[in-house]
């Protein structure tokens, strides 16, 4: 079996390839028998209208679109993608939606993509992840015109509307949390550096450390593996004077964190206390388990396409913030030991 | 920003819609001259062809499809999807790929999926997952011609190729190792019934539990979610005969069971031994750490993906297996204490 084309279907109902491109897209130069005619023929032969066809006629691709810039594995191992991924599919299913997914090399290539799929009309908008300050995709989409949702902070996703929350409270709330329990050397594992959300994250871990009076208050910059969480923490705990707190950007580096104070002989938590930046299943079944700052990443993923629908379908969309990530306190924080 | 038409190019260059479509698609119809001109605007306008243009003229759409019939959650919850769509993207990223990822509510609606790409051209190809037996995708596939492999055990795959492993092998080696430790009653905790790779384990558990005379050798179906892997466990604990040991189809369950094995005070694994079939992080982490079939994963995923994209290419693909799952003993198994 052969995909249908326009010139089958001339042939099987005898008029010219142009006569059926005008019948497909509703135009004038038909009768209105032979119109019938041809969508008969059509019909029988499972032709659907290409999607440009689709598009002059406002019908819908019914895919949106996300790009990421990382590397495919990441996908296996940042448990928070695949419940972004989850929450998003759980909203597009309910309107009958796909997920076009697309591991981008570049940057450049993802404007590529984000080009090539406006003017083919593959999608009928994109979500957008891991902003950057000063984000070149932004002003793509705006200039395109394609409907898009940052999942970011709002303040770097220009005229586009965002799903996101307050990072620099959870931040507060967990560097609060480790001066109560009396740590005055707290240091943190953070993620990307260039991406918006570290930075903010970043400046509210520089400024609750100044105001709290804590020392070593430095941010060791990863690329949110285990592996350069790993190295981070093997370099802070190894320093002449070592934390005796470290806050991490995701739980895939605090896990990987938890095994190096293992592998150094340092307790946890009596001798370090760990705090978690998401809280995946993982976080609950460790021993100990992770305290973490815990939020409703499917939510977020929910509430993104739910904005992305209707700003496909023309509604006016605000900005969203959901809910900021609180802490869980488990077993892996306890009260400095000279305190 | 308007995405262009054919309506915008031919006012653009001064020409009929009709021109322009021939010039696009590499028909006769235009002088050379006015082709170049009309692609010159197409250009500047940042006009692709639309997919069914390409479809005629050959080219691709770029993107594969997988559909999924479960619950949107099982995306955020089952270590092995992602770590399947992890691979899948390492080798469609090679190759500039994207992949379509739609949840579907039926089997019925994941045909009409299948059909509705297959004929506007959206995908060049398909991966076909969770294969029942005498599931109809096979016969809807093989009847579209488009290309597709299934990653799920060959003997219901059709014509179509098919990327897996020999997981009956896989059991028995899990199985005789639980026997040689002095276990004889040892139940199953068991996938989705009506999935082909569920019976083939079911099969094999059957069998060899037959051969070495084992008692008791039940398999509780469930869904695969770690609840209904804990109500299974539950059920089997407190039964009046109890098995000693119990194999879990995923580790979502395993982790489940271990938790309800704490909850009922029977300790893991001098009273419990438990096997976990798929190894992803959280069974080192635990404590005890989980035995477990252990098999890359992701290995299937950019093996599935490159017979797909080569079979797209029009080379003929043949079925192909990874190695099989290879147990992996850790702290959650241990002889039996009456033997």
């Amino acid at each position: 079996m052969k995909r249908p084309t326009i010139a089958d279907i001339a042939r099987e109902a005898g008029v010219s390839k142009g006569a059926v491109s005008y019948a497909l897209n509703g135009q004038p130069g038909v009768s209105p028998a032979t119109r019938e005619r041809i969508l008969a023929v059509a019909d029988r032969l499972n032709f659907h209208a290409d999607s440009n066809a689709r598009a002059l006629a406002g019908a819908k691709a019914r895919v949106v679109g996300l790009t990421l810039q990382r590397p495919p594995s990441t996908l296996g191992i940042e448990p928070f993608f695949m419940e972004l991924i989850s929450g998003v599919e759980l909203e597009l299913s309910r309107q009958s939606y796909a997920l076009l997914l697309q591991m981008a090399p570049s940057r450049d290539e993802e404007l590529a993509f984000y080009r090539r799929w406006f003017s083919e009309g593959r999608v009928d908008g994109v979500l957008v992840c891991d902003v950057r300050t000063g984000d070149p995709r932004i002003a793509v989409l705006e200039e395109l015109g394609l409907p898009a949702v940052v999942i970011g902070p709002p303040d770097v996703s220009g005229r586009l509307p965002s799903a996101w929350s307050d990072d620099a409270q959870s931040m507060v709330e967990a560097v609060e949390y480790l001066a109560a329990l009396g740590h005055r050397r707290v240091a943190r594992v953070g993620g990307i550096p260039e991406l918006a959300h570290t930075a903010i994250r970043t400046r509210a871990f520089t400024e609750v450390c100044a105001r709290l009076s804590l020392a070593e208050a430095v941010t060791a910059p990863t690329d949110y593996s285990g592996e350069s969480g790993a190295r981070a923490t093997r370099r802070l705990l190894t320093a002449t004077t070592r934390p005796t707190a470290i806050i991490y950007d995701n739980d895939v580096m605090a896990v990987a964190g938890l095994t190096v104070a293992h592998e150094l002989g340092i307790a946890v938590p009596s001798e370090l206390s760990i705090v978690a930046w998401d809280d995946s299943p993982i976080c609950r079944l460790l021993h100990p388990s992770l305290t973490a700052l815990t939020r409703d990443i499917g939510g977020y993923g929910v509430a993104a396409a739910r904005m992305l629908l209707a700003a496909v379908a023309g509604a006016p969309v605000e900005s969203a913030h959901g809910a900021p990530a609180h802490l869980t306190p488990r077993g892996s924080t306890a009260r400095h030991p000279a305190s």
